[in-house]
């Protein structure tokens, strides 16, 4: 215990195993350890460790990672309080006295944030590279798919066609965004609170400039008690997290249904899908299931934080502990569903003759034929009230809308010619999209082209 | 594995890990054996299970309950993907093919969510128990401050005297309410989904009615979609943890107020409190810190299972494995922070004199006197006026309350009188108080007989 | 204003129209008028009116009643505070003095509570009206279809097939459990606060039991600092509303899946679709996507209220003024949402026979094979991985399941007869079910037999 | 109705009520004119408008403009579904034909996310503007208080002396992280979605970059299906507000404690306090428990939208209609805030003497004094303990700290030396602080020359 000093009596057992964080704050050994190392070098610039007090600390600390890369120490929430509290005993075990001196200044309110800094910026640039890994998956299998009709979606109901490759592909512009916010987290956590202390700084000469240089730290936090008291970056971090996992989701929610037989548009490879205990023919698509259940409570862990922080004056409170599962419950949902959504969806198979097919029943069509009504001069929402008319028409006639003659073009309105009819056909209609991002085939394989220049 | 029959390939081993819900399930290992055991006797009775077969299983699934208790069996997350496969996996080794036979007619989709429903009505129970003893720590708080005044509070600010009695027994009234919710927990919970296989029940002559009676259900599920689907007593248990926490993160945030040098009002005893790793003289109410900051989890475990649900079309979805972390983590949160909260407040000491004498430089009577007025006939709210300006009399002219004299009064309104001089002194304040539920000694006397009573 | 007398200096604007409540607490002018009428006879009971003066409070308030219905009066937010300020201010300028009288021990505290638990009353018993309504049409939409073969789905699969009129009768148990905790909501928000003034009753001999039995609640709040902090009656009652969209919304993503073209088996009537303002061949499932949709703040507002208490000390603090609009919202939207869906629901037409066919080509039956094996004497877990193969030699030679011959089921094992024949095909599959809840039609008869009963 | 055409019923009127947006998308009036004219001018360019229809259109557009804005025009939700079919209506019969011209290429699904993100934008910018008027009311109110000791706490408990000052710009610290993360969020919002149509882009030659020349944005988004289906930048907007509102909670919670009779610290303007009802003598910091307690719905608007997103497969869906409530409610209630805080801080008035007073009955320093010993040679951990003996022997003594001698010193440690002394002493506590960021005077002065420099 780092505090007996003025108590009379022992912590309460069951407070204490209640109140340990270690089962969490062990994920920041690496962490603390680093700060370790460059606390003692400071403290030696400072006059405060000798030569020979630097050199034993550096090796205890490096000793403790070896320990515990060995697992021949493992320290126990029943003993200690936190990972700050498991260090420093252990280091006095290995060195008496000398230890007691690494924490001159230093508090385990600076410490904390200091180190959980640290893990953020690590977490999320591992996020980054997962991220790269899933755009790179959803890229290779966009490419073949430039001319592959599929459709487009407005209210779970086919709406337009589009490519798979175009679908595919607002899936890395959305990956591209969660790398960037991510960008922002790591600009946002990149500010040092060490020498903070426990809230007002220290009267010893801690030199700021040379632990920001040995820590990599961008800047200094330029005040003590906004230093300890500060997890905004935590936020932006959950925010980070549940963002990216609501894309997961989506694609999650697809593959799902794409993977039904009233679907079938795709086949997720037997390694990724669960059978049942009971029947026997069921072949369930449990990663995608399990990453849209995960994100619900990624998103509570934003709720989570936002409610704490919210009713604690300045500057640290013990409630603030509760800081951290969520940082780390998040980080492992996300980074393994950003994995296991790379894998998995290297093994997915496309069916699309099916999907092309039924598509071809329906009046998909509709608003390009309403378009060249306009480009006819009819205004589009004349244009918009005439092929209603004409879905009234195929429907009540049961014509598919591709095999419309000019005739029944005819007898729905005189503004129709012979030129609509290529309109009505799928084999041309995305070569037909102007506009800039649309399924158009040149401009996917242009925006195909620009992504795996970026990922390469 | 339950379910290879059908599949080619072997299912991903980061996806198996990923998906194991053995970490969490595991707490349902005791349900999972009972209703083992309650089947097996149902299959014997069925004609599935042949007498020595029957006894076998029982000898099986007693085993594992040992080997489980003494540590000499417990079941890997890499290889299993739940407390189910664990289970069948161990009495295959131990009893060979027989086991294969518990399996008939049940699913993992009926069986879950029945240990579930039995896990949580043992919780419930449990929480009620611990909910009682924290009444009993505050009702002998109580019991001798009857008389004890201190400052009720509106808006953070003082408001009006009540009596130390009165305050803690408010609580007491709050986990009663929060006593009878666990009692609606557990009739919602008592229902059997058992016999409802992976969602439509079975063509084996399953024997509900046996099944219930072993079980301890108070009723069967008429409806097997429902039965696997319903999630429903999962929120409602959510929900009684997240009122109850809120009422201990209520009485944590007074005690933290409390024990400030600036309220001066109680101190908690050591074993419940902690210290500074950096400023020896600290002494920080850290139990209490965290069971205010502990409840947001909780609310956000609610919110996660709510949203978790929302998406889900019938029947299981393997989404709805992320409802089990919610509820343990409620469960251990709320049923230490009971415990814990019980055993701190026996230590708590209250210093009520130095309360006192602050409250009497105050105009906190302010209310009674203007009900004197009401009582002479004079409107509520020109009462309020008239008072209104006593306060900013006694302000300016620096005059405690309590310390007016009838010419003081008089220069503000010609309606008081003599009578008016015993409701601005303290020491009558409580016994002035005529309404039930309000801190009159004579009513929290009663009301102390009457909780006494029933809490013996 | 009801508290200027002590200020010097004036409320500032902007903070008033910020803080004023009156937008929400106006939906408890109703309640707030019964309340006045209540306290203005048990004050004349206790002498503190006389008869005349009763007689004007309750002309006053009866006026201002006729007012609000007659559009006549209608407060301003930027004027008045909340309900409370603005009732007071008119009757004042009927009545004068007199109007005054009506406050006397009484604060907006016990207000505003005890007129928000009858509104809660008054809306759960309304929210049980509707939800009978919605029970009423699924179980007329149920009856028809018996024998209506469908697919249950686990995992969004395919999985075992039930009837449609079981299907719809899982939502019925799900909304009589809805009602079921409406009923708790109700009795807990049955206690009266009414007498606990600011929060320490009053030195006025309050007739509580008067006010009680005028009001018609059951019983009365026994701890005045519990009665005015007490908000557990409006969580119950956000939880009830989040339980019962999570339903709702269940059945809207059933409903948006089963409308799409792929699914083929739904059509919801155009008075709950709309189309697309771009695209003339759209119809969506709009009502439907916002009942899902709506759902998601619905849970938010449980949130919100509980984050909300859990920072406050006893007694009253401002911030509980926003857990207003969470119930008013809940309780719109759900409200709002039972009524569509009722009326929704009515206009849907289902598309059976494309349904069935596409069952009959996939091994639906797979486990009423197993349980087949398991009654010749196999072990589930063999006779599961039997089917498993069974499974994959279909696929393999693409030969539907019912369509296998004896011949083909030898293949894969001996322990095949001819009497497994009949079970592979679907027309007696319903029949073949023993167990309580199953879709077997004799038992989902006896159930609707139950409801009609129950609903009449 | 922009879409009856294919309808044979028309839309139930309850759900055009229910499912009405003009109650809230009515915000976006003015970008959607914007965007109006923008498509306007970019039609005329690529020949679907001529040079009349044009000028007639920008005319219409601003009509209505001028009718909103003189309240001669207000569209009503029981006729309407939403802003655009509004606008649309009202210019066809300002129009007539024309007017349907220019919908061509547009969908509402583009729309309705380009007027969204330049509100946000705007919305953005005037948090920016309210945050720098917050930042110079903390400064003006900090710099005369560069030397005014004040506690600093931790755990709610006294801990080192801070200067108020140091306190308060703390804050202005938190305030400009607020700022750069509404720049993030700028960035996020200003890419163009509008030529993505409904999902799938247009057969119509749109020209996006005129339009995006025309709206101000800085790029153009490349996906169309991501386009309409993307709603990042609105949690990213959340994100902003709740991190922003959390702090405005924070300094709320301090002021609302400040403001106690038991701190005695601080005093707000009665403009910013409201009275009582019933309480004559109440002075209650309603303003500040108000924004604390606003602050939690806007939390829950987060929720809502990620949960709400998180089930949606591409592109729009209805339910994402639920995204504007959240967005308009928490920009409300942020903006509103900053400006009270900003108002009402104006209005605090600090009481420090009894404060100090307080505070020097305390060990406050007794970290100081470790570090004295860490300097003469003492291991901090040693420092620890004595300093903690000191605290001991000082309270069963009843010795303030300040008033030890080095007698009594000595009796507790040999290491105490003369020099300690003054180190005992408040009135030089804040200058022998040596760490950057810390409360000494110097760096404080700095700080607030680097804040008046960037916000003059």
């Amino acid at each position: 215990m780092l505090w007996g000093g003025r108590f009379e009596q022992e912590f309460d057992a069951f407070s204490l195993e209640f109140s340990s964080s270690l089962g969490d704050d062990i994920n920041l050994l690496h962490q603390e350890l680093q700060c370790g190392a460059a606390y003692a070098e400071m403290l030696h610039s400072i006059g405060i460790l000798t030569k020979d007090e630097l050199q034993a600390i550096l090796g205890g600390l490096e000793k403790i990672a070896e320990e515990w890369n060995n697992k021949t120490w493992s320290p126990d929430a029943k003993v200690f309080e936190d990972v700050h509290s498991a260090i420093e005993s252990r280091l006095y075990e290995l060195l008496g006295k000398t230890a007691g001196k690494l924490r001159s200044g230093r508090s385990r309110n600076d410490q904390v944030v200091t180190s959980l800094r640290l893990w953020v910026k690590k977490a999320s640039a591992d996020l980054q590279m997962l991220l790269h890994n899933v755009q790179k998956t959803f890229l290779a299998k966009a490419e073949p798919h430039i001319n592959t009709i599929i459709p487009g979606y407005t209210h779970t109901q086919l709406a337009q066609p589009v490519s798979l490759a175009h679908h595919l592909l607002a899936y890395v512009e959305m990956f591209q965004r969660d790398i960037k916010r991510l960008d922002d987290v790591i600009k946002e956590a990149d500010a040092m609170p060490l020498g903070a202390g426990a809230l007002a700084g220290s009267t010893l000469p801690i030199d700021s400039n040379l632990l920001k240089e040995k820590l990599g730290f961008a800047s200094i936090m330029q005040n003590s008690l906004d230093a300890v008291s500060d997890r905004d970056f935590v936020l932006d971090f959950l925010n980070a997290c549940s963002i990216g996992m609501m894309h997961l989701s989506r694609i999650s929610e697809e593959l799902i249904l794409w993977s039904t037989t009233e679907w079938g548009f795709a086949k997720i490879g037997d390694a990724f899908t669960t059978g049942s205990s009971l029947m026997p023919q069921k072949k369930n698509p449990d990663i995608a299931e399990l990453i849209r259940g995960k994100a619900n409570r990624v998103f509570a862990n934003y709720q989570a934080v936002a409610s704490l922080m919210k009713g604690l004056l300045l500057s640290y409170n013990r409630d603030m502990q509760e800081d951290k599962p969520p940082v780390f419950h998040s980080y492992n949902v996300y980074s393994s569903s950003l994995h296991l959504m790379s894998e998995m969806f290297k093994t997915v198979e496309f069916n699309n003759a099916l999907v092309l097919e039924r598509m071809k029943q329906t009046p998909m069509l509709a608003t390009d034929a309403a378009d060249w009504l306009v480009q006819q001069g009819v205004p589009f929402r004349e244009a918009h009230d005439i092929i209603g008319e004409l879905v009234k028409y195929s429907t009540w006639n049961n014509i598919a809308f591709k095999d419309l003659t000019l005739d029944d073009l005819k007898k729905v309105s005189p503004a129709f010619t012979e030129s609509v009819l290529p309109v009505l056909q799928f084999d041309k209609c995305l070569e037909q999209k102007k506009t800039l991002g649309s399924p158009n085939p040149s401009f996917v394989r242009a925006r195909i082209a620009y992504w795996k220049n970026l990922l390469k």
